[in-house]
């Protein structure tokens, strides 16, 4: 018995979000129906967290304890003939029995798009959140300054365990310019929940002049109890890595 | 009565192609049920050419005869509401009413995206064709080159009328990187009928080394008199643009 390290890419469009759920077409239970016809016999696969409905990842991590006894790339393979259109393997690596994705990681990166437009366009917003009017990329530049380093972002998300810390560490924020589009690159330790598309709900009501980029400085205060209402959709939201130190078969340098 | 010029965007995945067909989900008919139901009484539109199944668009360009006492934006946005989410109109101009989309047209232009890799990955497909093994971006912009100019293109397609002259002019044709991708990009008179898609076919197997750069001078040379086998699929393949003379309320400088 080994532990693999899998990477997984999956177009979240039509999926109920990553966990298993009865009567929902989960990512979960997609990529374990797909180890099952290879004979993985295990009752749950390992995550690195759950990603919600609609929202896509290019890095989402698993790890699966089974007996293979050919090579890596066979294994991913073999798990992609098994797997639906809109998800894939893209790397199988063995991992000590100790690496866990959750418990292992030591940072995620998020990216999330914008495509700044007051008509829809079928091509260009599938993987996008189309607003109007347009958005200051200077004005996103300061308010993703300000979430740089360690605060209280309860105003941005919950805990995952009730009661829980809402302090987290972001290493890097910031928007760059991408084909035309506007894209939000956010690496923290972890993350509350659905906190990534309330920060990127709050810029784009600064980018648009609507609140001033200080606002976020405000909302960091401690004494914000509660999120705020703003949530931009999942379909611009893409979990792009999970990065683990390197002595768990990671990827830091 | 007057004539609108319309710009049409869609996402060719869940269509039959363009053209309306009986009991397929055609972008014709889509379009046609939208005009309708905001007073368009018109038997056909007009449109600068068909695309077909699984082809994607962004300058599709239709020609409407209606009466319509708002704004051209207005119109677009009437149109719009009654359109799904994968086709949109993108403008909406006032055009003489010589204007045809097809007979006005000076030019076209397409793009053809490739996804040069192993493995599948489904944020990456919908709109590109997975190539492997990886393609030279040097031998492609040999082949491209020699496809400039006046030729006959008989090996790449069928003219749309039986007997009809396979001779075409391409006014730009070349290789770039985007986003780690490799696209095409191709502007002619006109088009011969599947004549990108066996273009691009045949250009992977020059860049995979499977084929010289130069074979495609001798596909260009008369005595050609059937298309080759090759077809790239439909769903990396875009109609960009159609241009027009200036007079013509088009898009020339």
């Amino acid at each position: 018995m080994a532990r693999y390290k899998i990477i997984l890419a999956y177009d979240g469009t039509g999926f109920s979000g990553y966990q298993r759920q009865a009567n929902s077409r989960s990512v979960q239970s997609v990529v374990e129906h797909a180890l099952r016809e290879i004979g993985w016999a295990g009752r749950s696969v390992l995550s690195a967290g759950r990603t919600d409905a609609g929202v896509h990842a290019c890095g989402q991590v698993i790890a699966v304890d089974m007996e293979w006894f050919h090579s890596n790339g066979q294994l991913q393979n073999a798990i992609n003939a098994n797997l639906p259109a809109d998800v894939a393997v893209r790397s199988v690596t063995l991992a000590s029995e100790e690496f866990h994705p959750r418990h292992s990681a030591r940072a995620r990166r998020y990216s999330y798009r914008l495509f700044c437009d007051g008509t829809r366009h079928p091509l260009r917003e599938r993987y996008a959140w189309r607003v109007w009017p347009t958005v200051s990329l200077i004005s996103l530049q300061v308010s993703a300054s300000y979430l740089m380093g360690i605060h209280n972002f309860a105003a941005f998300g919950t805990p995952p365990k009730k009661g829980g810390s809402p302090i987290r560490e972001i290493l890097h924020a910031a928007w760059k310019e991408d084909a035309g589009d506007l894209v939000f690159e956010i690496v923290g330790n972890a993350f509350l929940y659905r906190m990534v598309r309330r920060l990127v709900s709050v810029q784009v009501e600064i980018g648009q002049g609507r609140r001033l980029p200080e606002d976020i400085i405000n909302l960091l205060e401690p004494g914000v109890d509660s999120p705020i209402e703003g949530l931009a959709p999942a379909k611009g939201l893409t979990l792009v890595e999970v990065i683990y130190p390197s002595e768990l078969g990671g990827n830091e340098d």
